[in-house]
């Protein structure tokens, strides 16, 4: 059973808080093994990853089998049905075409002084992405990381990807080669992410490291970071969805599912102004869930951060909404735009009922990698801008010299910092002079 | 003695990978301490953090005098000097004319499947700035701080600024005041970054926090990560400088001391294609080093991690600073502009003899936050964007839907989510039924 809440109720704002402060996910203390795979994999390169691939993967790579070739490649390719392959490039296209609109502008301007200023974009060199092995090896999400980087223009993109007994999901390595990917790895975990970081005599490094990956993979992350850029964290995935009472209960109850199957962490809310409907929604998701293949952990998420809550308008669930700040928000709603327009902090919104949040996970076009656990009130999916990064640039004349530099050399003084001032009077004194 | 290097020598790449591989910092490992002061504060809110304040700062508060008052600010605002007050007003103007331009357009379009797409920005709504007290306690880095996030939009901006036996620096609190920064509570250290994040009975919890500290700030700045949104954790300061032999030495010698003064971790780099210009630098350099206040700060850094580089030519100079990837760069050649389109990784690029570093630290106009030790390779300095996030959105229309629901089910069972197969295929039947 999920949580009742309704915002009438006068101890309502004491289970909404508890409800916002639930702790959904209690990651293992993995800081110091990592600490050590990295220090191995820096010292003793290629040897370190060999090693960790063959205890933790159980297969034996050489250098020269830690890359896979093209003909692996072009082999893996040869399973994947032509629906499948179709599904992807159509996917990749529509993800492609949303994302080369997010190229920010280059600037180049004169002011009134004479100096000109601008700032210039650039792409990350090089960039890695990690995809986990086993069942969460979704080649959605390469898609989604490696064709923002390669729209940004990173150069050169590399993809580790563990195969756990040699098994590898060709679906990933056929998204790898419609994203434009150009090395593809068999190595995972902590040593995956210290050999992009750090490199080996094999794996060159890489400048940024992003993609999604277990305790071990995010501990490690952390800790390069510096060293290279890094995404975000990922937390477990959560949805609101906010529906008036126009809706198939079913519809309603399938997108609340489509979250709660991904993990027993997984949140999914429905804010609703109709109680009867919230019930119904409620019940049309027990009836899935007897049938339901991921029944097991949808059901746990369900029950443990599941929630219906009953409002009396739409503008208190606008407020709920910006309290929640969710990673996916569904406004299934008569006027999802006048909605939208009030729900301000949501990593991506779907409007209206033929938008079913899963289209946003594979073929909407926007990014399927999203701020969870409330972070989007002060952070956004990725994107382009997460490969590039900006110059800042400045040309004074004399004349834009003479203009402003008295004001610099005077707030230097004000922070005693007299080179400061000395390096603009010194150019004052030969202009005046 | 800076190293002096020369690329036409053997030993070069062994030099040159040294120098980029220098160590500059060594940070003290505070993260225990840290640690048990967020976790105090968290529990105990403004009672722990007037004891701390008490403890580390020798001033005794109470909840009614944690923030400035209005009177207190315009009191110390009337100590500060009109020139002052002229150069500071000055400053803010031009950073932000500079960052107004830096706000993102919103994007809104029909795709050919009738899908309508796009994305929303908008502003955190709460950010805290902390500000270092004592000598560090710069008015222009509140500034840079302060105006991008009111740029964006920031609807509470608050500053944390300890002061160390009550004392405070009034330009502090006036280029708060010219910045439109709502409140500053007199707090610093680890215990006013966990006051922000996690809010108190009297100050109110941000979404992001901003600004440089010591290595206490730096440790609680890593730790509410996640909890709060953080800008970069900054590292010493750097200046590569590029200059050919048309310049005048002691100009250039200023230049580098104005980024050795700050820290003795601070590192000054000049190359140039002309050894004689060089050691001209150099010298020039040392007789500063003779009268300079801050000599003994400059002087370490110079002497440590200074370096002096000479190349054959332009082209091997912009290579070895693609390298560097410096924060701060500045171009002194004939044509600027030329070697800044090959100069790809910086911070901030200074472009011509009238353009020093220092300006860009005050009035230039871009952020004089930027990206240290190598990290301009995948980051950039402070901007707009730091205080603002991105909402994506998608509308499908029944058209659209039946255009590339198909695909979204495909993947979908293709990744064993049949939830969100089902979300889609629901919405199918009924179209098609």
């Amino acid at each position: 059973m999920p949580q009742f809440l309704d915002s009438r109720q006068p101890d309502f704002e004491t289970a909404f808080a508890a409800l916002l402060g639930a702790k959904r996910e209690d990651s293992p203390d993995v800081d110091a093994v990592v600490a050590d795979i990295i220090a191995d994999v820096r010292t003793r390169g290629d040897a370190a990853v060999i090693e960790l691939t063959e205890r933790f993967d159980r297969i034996t790579l050489t250098p020269q089998t830690l890359r896979f070739s093209a003909e692996e490649i072009a082999q893996a390719l040869e399973e994947v049905p032509a629906p499948e392959r179709a599904a992807l490039e159509l996917a990749a296209a529509r993800i492609r075409a949303y994302h080369e609109r997010q190229m920010p502008q280059d600037a180049d301007w004169t002011d009134d002084t004479g100096a000109r200023l601008g700032w210039r974009w650039s792409a990350v060199s090089a960039a890695g992405l990690y995809v986990p092995g086993g069942l969460a090896s979704y080649p959605s999400s390469v898609l989604m990381n490696a064709i923002p980087a390669k729209v940004a223009g990173v150069g050169r993109l590399a993809i580790a990807v563990p195969t756990p007994d040699g098994q590898v999901n060709p679906l990933v390595l056929l998204a790898a080669q419609i994203s434009g990917v150009d090395e593809v790895y068999r190595i995972g975990g902590a040593q995956a992410i210290a050999a992009l970081a750090y490199g080996t005599d094999t794996i060159a490094p890489v400048d940024k490291i992003t993609g999604p990956g277990n305790a071990f993979v995010a501990a490690a992350k952390r800790r390069v970071f510096g060293k290279v850029g890094i995404d975000m964290i990922a937390g477990p995935s959560e949805i609101l969805v906010i529906a008036d009472r126009d809706n198939d209960p079913d519809w309603i109850a399938l997108d609340l599912l489509s979250q709660a199957e991904h993990d027993e962490s997984a949140q999914s809310i429905l804010i609703t102004d109709d109680a009867g409907f919230g019930r119904a929604v409620a019940d049309a998701v027990d009836k899935r869930l007897e049938t339901l293949e991921r029944r097991a952990i949808a059901g746990v998420s369900w029950r443990d951060f599941g929630a219906v809550i009953t409002v009396s308008d739409l503008d208190e669930a606008a407020a709920l909404s910006n309290r929640i700040a969710p990673e996916h928000l569904e406004l299934c709603v008569a006027d999802p735009e006048a909605l939208a327009a009030k729900t301000v902090h949501a990593g991506a919104i779907f409007l209206g009922q033929y938008t079913p949040e899963a289209i946003g996970d594979y073929v909407g076009g926007p990014n399927h990698v999203l701020p969870t656990a409330r972070s989007a009130r002060f952070s956004s999916g990725l994107s382009v801008m997460d490969f590039l990064k900006r110059t800042t640039l400045s040309r004074m004349t004399p004349e834009a010299l003479r203009a402003i530099g008295p004001a610099a050399a005077q707030l230097a003084r004000s922070e005693s910092l007299e080179a400061h001032g000395l390096s603009v009077q010194a150019r004052l004194d030969r202009l005046n002079g």
